[in-house]
């Protein structure tokens, strides 16, 4: 009656939409440190006697061991983690067992767990993180002086140094670090002791089970403590524009892989080849990192759309929240896991870069500037001729530093063969010195604060 | 180095992101039929000798049997569900394994695969929605005269029946289930033997498997038929879009569910209680559904932006349309599931909805229209003449049907005392006989003509 | 108090946020059409009279005039483009204007302008994807024997034909124009009569109307009808999903467009350039069609959101469905007509297209396939041996085809030179001959067969 | 041949998807402070001449002045503001004119523009945050002591109070500020001087530009300066979490407005009537608010889908970043001034909440609590026994506060009269002290800490 897999009748189907342990078990460990808070925090204001206190802490650990030895048995019938556990610590304990959710409830109790879940993958995240700009400035530091053509459009457009590209992506990814820094500032209230919604009658102190979990405070109104999930919104969003870094960066090394581009190689460990092709090196990681931003922005949108229009306080709506977290934050750090090793072992191809580089009058914007700067022509004028010498050059079917001084002169009489000083991508990338600019020299000083900032690789 | 999960360097890390066997091996009976279809094929046309291809079919049956029973170990090293069918195959028949993949790749195995499986998830959800309809019919059936307020703005305009009500659904889900069967007859292409990307020189015969496979005619283009999955977003929208009609449902359920409606109960069997008030009745299953609407367009958000910009034909990107779709449809399913259920036990409170449509002058419209229809008053004038009627009723206390003759006569002069006839809910609904209207009659119509369609539930 | 726009106090909010004339004006045309068969069925049976039906009418036809010649000044106090109508009416013919608005109301009346407006941009879509479709064909048709590199994962795989890859468009455009056709179908049934949401007790026609607007039938329940959207969220995913097509091809054109590439080169009028380097050419057309896939997804997004979990019917919330399916439709439009002029003016260099075909042994396979066809060697094992001779040409650097017959022999006795048939590229793609395949005669084929269907260009 | 509107040919079209200025025209403000900032700098580091220095800032100010009149008359073939005001400029003050663009280009130049905007969006985003934040404190003050029923899932679970309620959402605002403030700083860097991509050979003081801009610094990567629009993504989700506060709100005021539960009135202002059921009160902003949820989230959808897989640096995709913003601000603050509004103006039906949070013995919950902390009854005891009292309660067809000393013994000797005490949902709310729980007390001390925050209301 029910189509295919739910032969069994609506019970069967009652408890497959229901019940949340087959996923919610991932937050034992949380689940059990706040419980271990929480009696602890009783214990101390004489809610629970100091025995039941004693006996609940040491069945709690109990339990936390024979889940991490893999000794437990999940029972989908008790539906969730909370009252896995706590049915487990009955066992072990008895009566005391049901002492322990005195003066709180699930919704409090599972937005405890969630936070400290997300809250620690955000830190492992930031770690990651930090760990990829090291190896980035790493690669910036050895390829400071090394000339490709910086691109708009996909087209040549100005020298650049491919030190000075991976440090972009430091700066993207320092951006990145704080927002999940400044998501876990802000998710980092205790809701614990909120209750089902309305806070409890009885004497508990909050500041303590909050400072006994790390958090810094506990949360200020009850509804709110166990209704929202901005938090988890915030850190899907953090993830989204990350990975979204990772997208662009994971297409370069697609195309710069490619054949026709070939700046880059990648290691065998992270390409895949064919038996019938052995030059074939397939750059799947890169290809799986910039698909992965997909996944991760699904996330955030069925989380929003979940959270769309619910009245306070708790629904059941929000139990939605979990598997679409943790799918999408084990992605992220997946993507970023592969980038790093990607990155580091990337062997970079400094003579097609240079080739490159110096192709397609890449140095006609100096050549311009030159006019401004030591014939004071006026900047859109100095376009225009640098556009008559660059149509002149494509005529010769040379650069433009192959042109004369008297090519130069018959296009303006102001060009001086101090002109062949800017021509060259070698020294057009050397005097962008401007703050941000391209130059080695800039490169190099950037690395040296970075290494200052996150220390050195390895 | 690499943050938590990835203790173990490089080459663990491209196998995590790169191998698909933990989720395509759901693919494995579409898989085998796939091959033992190309077997048949290469068979036929002579390319395998009918020992090699006997003995390929025979031990693709033999590992499908395997898998079927549990007995197959899949291989992580193996990556895919291609090569873990393949390698068991040679373990299995030995040398002539190695002639299955003669004029195939796994582009086009891996497409023939993927449609094969949306063609049956296609047929299941199908069948879902039809056993859903069935049940609203029957509900329509026995509620074609239960008056209800009909909501604009969630407040009351006019009555309706509740059976009109339960048949807008079964429009709606008649429009998804239409949708789900165009993408059917769209994706019913074989890819199969278009090769890498560009064919194959091999003299095979591309209608013979199609047609072994159920798929209507072959795919005219190689490079189309491995590299798009427009397919698979065809078949996510279409859920997308059904799964926002069940959240309006659900929602609806979950309003009327609330002591301040009270006009449904819904069966123990779904909704959850509480240990401590007995007499609550939450509806989770209904929460579920209005949510899962999120997880289901995430889905086809995550894959649309996997696919946006990729060039042809395969990138590996495209490794990320499984799971997606498998998480997706499986909800989806489920929520049809669950609705199924929760409707067909669904009880109705007839006398708190039909205080409810009596309530807030819901016949004002009827009072106007009979103006116009009796009185011959343009329809802007009798809306002006309306709402002085009901701003005297609500002053009196009473409904519109409480006003006297008098009271009308001295609103205006052309009521007759006819209008009383107009003025009560049960008239109200009786009178909306227009194609399409909330007549019962209308609806005990339109009942018959959908046990035509649908057949009769049970 | 309320921030900088909205200085002017409260009501000026609600208007700003309430009123709809500003965008619903766009479907004056729509609304008048709908009217004007309204009036002309209230006429036949007899709940207009004549005169007052003819007076209508004629009115209504003034009021499109001055709508068309500018002449209208549209009210944001009138809320929305139905009143503005009505308003004028009744300025030009008085209280007659008063009677059109029986047994209908801006609920269904709204439903019908958008559904007319929505199926006139699916008939103007349609065409322009033809238009689309036969510069594609016509492109191929010249382009059928021309080579280029086939790609996966942007790494040359086995050799293609240029037109070969442009018939995988066509295709990929058949289903979008399919997809639009039957969201086109599905909506085409009238809501005109289903009043605000209960139907009417008036004896109105539906037929009559449903027919003069070119509908196939009304639709069969009135809350249903003036409720849902999904005739513009399928629409929407319909264009979605074709703006995926030409976000890939975008992409295509960027690359290919690159100094690296240099497979084609877009015309002046399609490139914008630099004053500075007249070489460039920016392929801006091609970017701003990859981005706007992110506005046409972004659209259907948005009004699934919106809808996600209304309680029938009508609410307010869907006014927001206009303005974001004007844009996205707009923009999808300009999409197709952009690609259309850009790949109708692209220049194609074969030699380049030619020789990269050749690089990076790509006939490997056509090599690995001869060794099962001519030598009976499995086809596992003939990827063993191609994988040597591969190894082989790179150390001695030449390609395949510069192997002797005695290197060949070296690897594997089994070779004759009868291989070196298969090793050029020109026969690499002639002997794709399989259906769907590559090879130039295939592609002559399917050109021809596209020209029956769609007719020749210009 | 381009469908309708396209029918004047490519050059059309061309000009038709390019140009920006018919919504970048927005920027004009911040462009001619950018230029300004720009002149006087290269006039202080002695690249400009005094005098063309003041000739410039003299202009551009003419220009602004223009714009601000409605004076100025956009040119679409001049494409964007930036190429607008400079050839204005040099209409205005000639050769001088053509010295501005030195040592920058359009990349940083718009880059520059957009942040200045977006800063100035998120100030007045905040301003009007802390303007409803301090409408909902009021209310909560004057609504501290008022009871309605606590709900999850809809159904009445514990009361609470309508001023706690108020502070809820006056927390997820503060969230919301915060993380607005948090894009501010994060995006308070300025690009000008980044030139193109890579920087400039001019002797710039980028740190002078900077800080007359108002940001804290130049940007430390030229590369990363004109390529990233993460500071409008994360000002979209920022706004995007807002909406979905905005939407719950909205969703309660709708229910909350609507016949059955009638706890609140909407004011006139804020509601729209029928003239013909003059009682109604749609809640239409309420509605809207909801609806625009979609919108704005729409708008990080589309932009996040248009920057992926984006190569470095400038890419024209990256032009639909502002009409997505425009429109997705706009809208939400829109929103917000709507809220705030509505909420100011919202009657409060104190009796109904009362007898709603009366009803369904909403106490349940403090009877356990009592038998735990009076009686020393385990928790998970308490609660069964609560369940007894319960259904006796229902049996008898009282609420729990009904039954007798005698009924309580009966089900449980420990219970004494004290019980009664606790029963009732005033004393209910006093009761939840705990920090962050509902009683008038603390909700008192919460107004108090909001109103030394942010001021009083008016």
């Amino acid at each position: 009656m029910w189509g295919g897999r739910f032969a069994s009748g609506p019970d069967a189907i009652m408890e497959e939409i229901n019940a949340s342990i087959g996923f919610d078990k991932r937050l034992y460990k949380q689940d059990i440190a706040g419980s271990i808070a929480h009696a602890t925090m009783l214990g101390e204001v004489g809610i629970l006697t100091r025995d039941d206190k004693d006996a609940i802490i040491a069945g709690l650990e109990a339990v936390r061991a024979e889940i991490d030895d893999n000794k437990f048995t999940f029972s989908r019938a008790l539906e969730d983690i909370h009252m896995n556990v706590e049915s487990r610590l009955r066992e072990l304990i008895g009566e005391a067992a049901g002492r322990l959710h005195t003066a709180r409830s699930r919704n409090d109790q599972v937005a405890t767990d969630f936070k400290l879940y997300v809250r620690d993958c955000i830190d492992m995240l930031v770690a990651q993180i930090e760990t990829l700009q090291r190896v980035l400035v790493s690669r910036a530091d050895s390829e400071a002086g090394t000339v490709m053509p910086g691109f708009t459009h996909l087209q040549s457009a100005q020298p650049v140094t491919f030190g000075h590209h991976m440090l972009a992506y430091v700066e993207m990814f320092e951006r990145d670090k704080t927002r999940f820094l400044d998501a876990r500032k802000r998710l980092n209230q205790s809701p614990l002791g909120s209750a089902a919604l309305a806070g409890t009658s009885f004497p508990i102190d909050r500041e303590m089970t909050a400072k006994a979990l790390g958090f810094d405070a506990p949360t200020a109104n009850s509804l709110d403590a166990v209704s929202d999930r901005d938090f988890i919104l915030e850190t899907l969003s953090a993830a989204s524009i990350s990975a979204m870094h990772l997208s662009r960066f994971a297409e370069e090394l697609v195309i710069w892989s490619s054949a026709q581009f070939s700046f880059v190689r990648l290691s065998d460990k992270f390409s895949t080849g064919s038996s019938i092709m052995p030059q074939k090196r397939n750059p799947d990681a890169a290809e799986l990192i910039r698909a992965k931003i997909g996944r991760i922005f699904g996330a955030f949108s069925s989380l929003l759309m979940v959270m769309k229009g619910l009245p306070l306080a708790y629904s059941k709506d929000m139990q939605e929240d979990k598997e679409i977290a943790f799918d999408a934050l084990d992605n992220f750090s997946l993507c970023l896991a592969a980038m790093t090793g990607m990155v580091s072992d990337l062997a970079v191809n400094r003579e097609r870069m240079a080739a490159a580089a110096g192709a397609g009058f890449a140095t006609a914007t100096d050549l311009a500037d030159w006019l401004v700067r030591a014939a004071n022509v006026p900047f859109r004028d100095a376009h225009h001729i640098t556009g008559r010498a660059v149509a002149l050059a494509e005529e010769k079917g040379c650069g433009l530093e192959g042109l004369t001084i008297e090519d130069f002169k018959a296009i303006d009489e102001r060009i001086t063969s101090e002109v062949h000083k800017v021509l060259g991508v070698e020294n057009s990338v050397k005097s962008r010195k401007s703050f941000g600019g391209t130059a080695p020299d800039n490169v190099k000083a950037q690395v040296a604060l970075w290494h200052g900032r996150l220390g050195k690789e390895g």
